[in-house]
């Protein structure tokens, strides 16, 4: 058996999320139907990050073992050929039989796009979250830098998380403006569920002034789910790499 | 009656193109309908460039006459409030009697894009023609150089053009490469009929090596469409600005 790792971008609209359902097309069923076509055998695909219904990604890793020794452009097209236009493996590696594109993982890298202006670009509605009324950036970044970190996140992730160790490294959260475009980017060595979307949601609350700046971290320490804003849609985030 | 200058931006995937038709839906179709209503009787759509179906714009201007009187904020938001998400009016300014968004344009710039590699990313297909074999652009911005100028440009339009007059100013006409993309920006005080597509055709023939790029002086002289390469797809193209 081979060991390969691929990495993937996808608009996720259309998908629900990357994990593979019974019901509904994701991101990782769609790999396995055309992975498990060309090795003639069902093969398990092991992704770096969950993504939720509606997100998207630019840098997915996934990894796999086939049975055939295929070179990288050849298996790269051969699964493209196999999934629609909006998803598209972009790299094939040959890899170590150590790795798996889960645990192997050391950073994982997303960004979350708000529109904040009057109007949304008819080009940026699937990809931006749109807030028309002006939201200060500046005290969105003084927050954003009180959540950088190692710390416990139990207040952004799902109230009744299931994972015990909710503590993660945070090492970078920065909020740049771009003419209308608000770009959030966050880098952590791991993130919990709807993680990234309610440190997102939560900082709009602060750049839209319900919200000081400084009490992000009382929300931060207080380790309660409802002390935090509500998570802010999918549709604005994507994946955009994962580093081993 | 007062008289509106609207700027516009549309995703032409889902439309006929710019001019209103008996069936399908356009986006001067679109802006007629939702004006009509605001004005309670027929408004007329005067369109700075008749962009071909599946063609998009960044900046397509359009001027009308209506009888109430609004605040351009005002009207921009009802117009946008009864159309679709993939068009949308970014500005709307109270102009002179005098202006018309097709007679008074001066510029008209086009932006084409082309996709130069082996997978194509899932965010630019709707927006990029695919060409996965490399093209040279520096022969292509070699042949791009001997079109630009006033020029009868008869052998890059429709063969049987009604258009009498085909001599345009073509101001600029500049090959980019920006890593897997290349841009191609033309600007001329008009365009006639799949224009910039037949030129745009005709240079990834240049580009290819199908064609030398001294060529296309003669392709231009002849005024013969038969010389010219194939038009390039619709969705690479989008209409960028207007200028009066």
């Amino acid at each position: 058996m081979l060991n390969y790792k691929i990495t993937i971008q996808y608009d996720g609209a259309n998908y629900h999320g990357w994990q593979i359902q019974p019901n509904g097309r994701t991101i990782q069923g769609e790999l396995t139907r055309a992975l498990s076509l060309l090795d003639h055998r069902h093969v398990t695909v092991h992704g770096a990050g969950r993504t939720d219904a509606g997100v998207h990604a630019e840098g997915q890793v996934a990894s796999f073992l086939l049975e055939r020794d295929c070179e990288p452009s050849y298996l790269r097209d051969a699964i493209n050929g196999n999934l629609d236009r909006d998803v598209r493996v972009v790299d094939v590696e040959a890899v170590a039989e150590s790795f798996n594109a889960r645990f192997s993982a050391r950073l994982k890298t997303y960004r979350y796009q708000i529109w904040n202006g009057p109007v949304i670009s008819p080009f940026f509605h699937r990809y931006a979250y749109h807030r028309r009324n002006d939201l200060d950036t500046r005290e969105m970044q003084r927050a954003a830098r009180l959540l950088v970190g190692t710390h416990d996140f139990s207040a952004f992730t799902v109230q009744d998380s299931e994972i015990e160790d909710r503590v993660r490294a945070l090492k970078r959260l920065d909020v740049q403006r771009e003419e209308s475009r608000i770009i959030i980017i966050a880098a952590a060595d791991g993130f919990l569920r709807y993680m990234v979307r309610t440190i997102v949601g939560t900082l709009i609350e602060v750049g839209s002034g319900r919200r000081a700046a400084e009490s992000v971290a009382s929300v931060l320490e207080s380790r309660d789910r409802r002390n935090a804003g509500a998570k802010a849609s999918a549709c604005g985030l994507t994946l955009m790499r994962v580093d081993y």
